[in-house]
């Protein structure tokens, strides 16, 4: 299993090359909650998403000849967008595969920095199945989105940022979910510094793959959820993100869509910040499920800013609905 | 002359109470400006804006007795809030007088922190009248908005804190300017902590008084601007700000409408950050005279993000014009 001495090695690897991000308070928001809320602002890292540290760290793990073949990457959005940084810098060649439906937002993104992006249909093609066959044309690594542990430990240095930069220890910290590298790595690095705290993670209400495999005992594969969070449609988590999350978390918190739309506005209108539907999730999930929160210190991640101001605003006005 | 010994006391009073808001760096924008930038990114202040500096610390200054029978402000919006929210820290009351076409959630923000709102005609009246008539009833002290040295000593603290926080001494610093207070406080610290560092104010093209009074060599009043800068639409510096910056900047930059609101759109894009018209406005002046800051490390601040989603949209879009 992922241990914090990875977390530790990916910090090193991430120093001076990710953002270190703030920790942002709001008087306003505690007073909604109705606790103390440390926002971990992941939207204002690199390439804006915490994604940048896995696929950074994985990318910096790979040896110089592996990385001489190029790397390959399957993804919604995020990912993809980290990986090709993270070969931009380290200069080697990336190779995306990304939904054909993906934000266009994104996939710009994507190959702004430098990448050759395959699509795909989402609905009807397996994206791995497509990242296998450039893997078998090209000898490229394969940089999985979640269930890989260079991933999961890069993403787990944003828990121990927020841990080493909040002044007491938190009762409770809720991080959004997809796949589960993020979760998983923020709970190895959350429980080994604070034991005792409770790691929640949160998804979509009809994305509910986790809370269902969770319960199962077992990864339930579900079919591809229809959510305005598109960075959360995974439809099952993997063995490694599994067994971290079967030991670690307290709980799974899920989300309805328009509760996500509400916290994107009050993202923007009180925060200042700007929230892409997944980034806002985790503090959805905070306030949909509040109760279960009062008087405590509760770590939270914003984990990504990535939407165009055209989608936001059809959110904002419902031209996009979120029912 | 307001001294640095002044910014000092004002980082005092407001230790523990203003968040220290964090520096932002973004590699997208380096290459764009082709300059090394540091965001001082006070959107993220309390209240949105810098102005709660400002605000607190000439509440606090004030004697018990004189907190007792209360504090007046006048302000197109942001002062508004920061002495409301001021006065409701320290537990005395607040009347503040608003143009009557003032964004409605400055309006509502206001109201929000307990103050009682008197309106006017920003077109036909005088606020500063209509305010010395609160101050003749009630006996309230008077918050002016800027040229008032509690004011600008709290609204230097931002510039304090950016030298502080940035490892190696800053070339530039670009500060937005309305009346002059912000610049003032931030070029009396820059100056001091920076020996050489050159302070520049930006304005609003058609908003360029302080311009004109500095190539004058007096304080030259214009009529109420027409520019979507609704922050920066005072009419002339006073006797103290305009004394400041005659002797400390280094230059006055202007800055078109339009590319405002391309900055607007660029810091909700890439930066992932919400900025009103005015907070974006230092940041406009260094895109639109980049040419002079080649190569340099140049300081910038993001001054407010007070906006809503729905004027956000409009300017978005064009259904509001910037031209």
């Amino acid at each position: 299993m992922l241990q914090f001495a990875d977390i530790e090695a990916a910090a090193a690897r991430l120093k001076g090359v990710a953002h270190r991000t703030p920790v942002i308070t709001s008087h306003t928001l505690d007073a909604l909650i109705g606790a103390k809320v440390f926002l971990k602002a992941e939207n204002l890292q690199r390439m804006g998403a915490f994604k940048f540290r896995g696929g950074y760290n994985a990318v910096n793990s790979l040896t110089g000849a592996e990385r001489a073949r190029g790397v390959v990457a399957f993804s919604s959005g995020n990912h993809a967008q980290a990986v090709a940084l993270a070969a931009k810098l380290h200069g080697c060649a990336a190779t995306i595969v990304m939904p054909a439906d993906a934000p266009a937002s994104k996939l710009d993104a994507t190959r702004g920095y430098g990448a050759t992006v395959i699509t795909y249909d989402r609905y009807t093609e397996d994206r791995a199945e497509v990242a296998r066959g450039v893997v078998e044309k090209s000898g490229a690594a394969l940089i999985s989105p979640f269930n890989y542990e260079p991933v999961m430990a890069g993403q787990g240095t944003t828990a121990l940022e927020l841990i080493q930069d909040v002044p007491e220890p938190l009762d409770a910290l809720i991080v959004c979910t997809g796949g589960g590298g993020f979760v998983s790595g923020c709970a190895v690095a959350a429980t080994h510094l604070t034991p005792g705290i409770k790691v929640y993670a949160s998804e979509p209400e009809r994305g509910n793959d986790i809370e269902l495999s969770l319960a199962a005992g077992r990864i339930i594969s579900i079919d591809v959820p229809r959510t305005i969070c598109d960075g959360q449609q995974t439809q099952a988590c993997g063995d490694l993100t599994f067994e971290v999350m079967r030991r670690l978390l307290a709980g799974v918190l899920t989300v309805p869509d328009p509760v996500v739309v509400q916290v994107m506005r009050f993202a923007f209108e009180r925060l200042k910040l700007v929230l892409e539907p997944s980034g806002a999730n985790a503090l959805a999930a905070l306030l949909h499920h509040r109760d279960r929160f009062k008087g405590q210190r509760v770590g939270v991640t914003l984990s990504g800013g990535n939407i165009s101001t055209e989608r936001f605003t059809a959110l904002m006005t419902g031209a996009e609905r979120a029912d």
